[in-house]
């Protein structure tokens, strides 16, 4: 009997639960909500990630442990590799968690990456506004997700509101300055290196974001196969270079067929919760496939699917449930604004019996703008 | 939030389970042994069935409740209708119970069935051979299951024989004897009947056993539409005549192209587990919009699906998770001769690809004999 310790409870921990069951496999989770939503289907260790008690008992009681949330402090990762071994390893996690870090590596490996700047101080942050240009975003370079923790300078004039934003942070998690790109698309890899190197990528997934949230999300990718082999190319490298372990997803921008590397995520990824229903073998799955050294699963798409988030509360399920290739996922959290508390996978044999399908979900629901996109990409 | 109460914690209530997540509910077993393999993933209340402090306990904490096993007391679902909404009804729980009152109702809706006898005394049993002629097969009407409570009488003299093995039984669970059927193959109808009424099917799935244990399922079933079409059928027939909510199979062999109905589960069933990835919607996902009044889901194919059951203990999950479309279910159960620990659904495009993929796995376990019926079906 293999435990696998999850840190961090939400619902890529609720979702890898139900998706390992099946391979026998029990799970542990910490976190420091007692109320998080993968207790209610897998036994809990409540602590903070820094606590070296409540990571004393977590340890004592898995087998191999990973992560369904990039911050845990990469200290607390580098202790647990001393009990148990973990995946992916730590220096992944602290590259992913460090824009700079991670920026930096993408340019090394030769994976285009929009200009950015370190920004360690007031002064810098002027110097690196001189050579980007406005417009350009001031970030954290850790901590920060889901469009929280950024600024954005449209105007040299917005410098002095930037910097009282964010300025007191660039001593404690730093702050690194983007060049802003005028982007067409929004791409992501979700892909999975087994422990043996083995790597693969489900089909290319297009993205769109609300306020910074990911709101909808498309696969296939609508794009011509050398767009596809360049995206995948890049995230075969990144996994080398990291020696990555498990499901991970490179975000990446798409300007005029150009693709720019944004971020990567150490992990399962909203981008792939499609997977579900609409692959083979799930991301969540196959990243506990590749954590455990079993033989990952097939990423190949059964037909074209189509992921809508719900944001803050869930809506009617009967207009999902009603259509055919309709499938829903409630996290079981309590509705909170801006907080992701589930989403629906529609999948289809066809692009227009899908977009038919999100058409009929949009009105039903009055949610059109979210679904208009994807049926626009639908053609 | 909605809380499921399920009566019976094995494999099925674990499955059902998973699959309920992500609706958003609750889950709560009632078993008679703590260790229950549901337990893994879902709080339980340990206690006997018929056990009304218990029985209390699971009523006051749950919204609503269904079965994994069909011999729960007829009495103890009775009185939880009191308490909560209990799907299926008890009459057809009462009804699958016993061999009997099964057969008769299919008699009684015109559903072919084998000549059958009740055998309430020695001196029934011999007059009923000699009507039925032999061979047939003497059962117990009730708490019979996977070839438990059978005797095959071969020829008139093993009458004395079969009546010392279970004579005893005729006054407490009751004796029924069967005609005995050469039949040319076992097929099963798994269906789901909505509170509403709305009736689904799967596409017919067609069964080899092992010893009176299910070995392999196939589907769809390579049969026409004519048999196809009698079969659900029957189907709707017997879920309409209960008025049954939730799924159910129903068991028919098949003799010279005629359909005999053997007899109905009242809930999930074994030859319905590769819907899990065979299908659009699973058996335990649509049983549970059954019995919450849900939309019923898409109950479409994709592609071809086997079943293979493991019994006793589970093989080397390698050869299974290689195939592309391998998948492995461990009930995370300890080993026990004859006890279902798990099983693997194969699911392909293609029916050669299929065939090709269940050889490689049935040479890579050992178990040629397992995969070569469910090969030379497909062709």
């Amino acid at each position: 009997m293999t435990t696998v310790g999850i840190l961090g409870g939400g619902q890529l921990a609720r979702m890898m639960a139900l998706a390992g069951a099946p391979l026998g496999l029990r799970f542990l989770v910490l976190d420091t909500a007692g109320d998080a939503c993968a207790g209610q289907f897998a036994p809990m260790v409540v602590g903070d990630y820094t606590d070296r008690a409540a990571l004393e008992e977590f340890a004592s009681r898995i087998d191999v442990a990973t992560f369904d949330f990039e911050n845990v402090p990469a200290e607390s990762a580098q202790w647990l590799t001393g009990k148990v071994p973990v995946f992916p390893n730590p220096r992944a996690l602290a590259t992913a968690q460090d824009r700079l870090a991670e920026k930096t590596l993408f340019r090394e490996l030769g994976i285009p990456v929009p200009p950015f700047a370190d920004v360690p101080d007031r002064a810098a942050l002027d110097a690196a506004v001189a050579v980007l240009g406005t417009p350009c975003i001031l970030k954290t370079r850790r901590l920060g997700y889901d469009g929280k923790g950024q600024f954005r300078i449209k105007t040299p004039a917005d410098v002095e509101a930037a910097w009282d934003a964010l300025g007191a942070q660039a001593a404690t998690v730093g702050l690194i300055l983007e060049g802003f790109v005028a982007f067409q698309r929004e791409l992501s890899v979700v892909a999975v290196r087994g422990r043996d190197g083995e790597f693969r990528a489900w089909p290319l997934t297009e993205n769109w974001h609300v306020d910074g949230v990911l709101s909808a999300s498309l696969a296939p990718a609508p794009v011509d196969d050398a767009l596809r082999e360049t995206a995948l190319s890049h995230a075969r490298k990144l996994a080398e270079a990291l020696d990555y372990v498990g499901v991970f997803a490179l975000e990446l921008f798409c300007r005029d067929g150009e693709l720019l590397a944004n971020e990567m995520a150490p992990r399962v990824h909203n981008s792939g919760h499609w997977t579900i229903e609409g692959s083979e073998t799930s991301q969540f799955q196959n990243h506990l496939r590749a954590v455990l050294g079993l033989p990952l699963g097939d990423t190949r798409m059964l037909g074209h699917a189509c992921m809508l988030n719900w944001i803050g509360a869930m809506p009617d399920a009967g207009p999902v449930l009603r259509e055919a290739g309709g499938h829903w996922h409630d996290y079981g959290k309590p509705p909170r604004a801006g907080r992701k508390v589930g989403h629906a996978t529609v999948r289809a044999e066809h692009p227009a019996e899908l977009a038919a399908s999100l058409r009929r979900i949009g009105e039903a629901l009055g949610r059109q703008a979210q679904v208009a996109p994807v049926i626009a990409r639908l053609g």
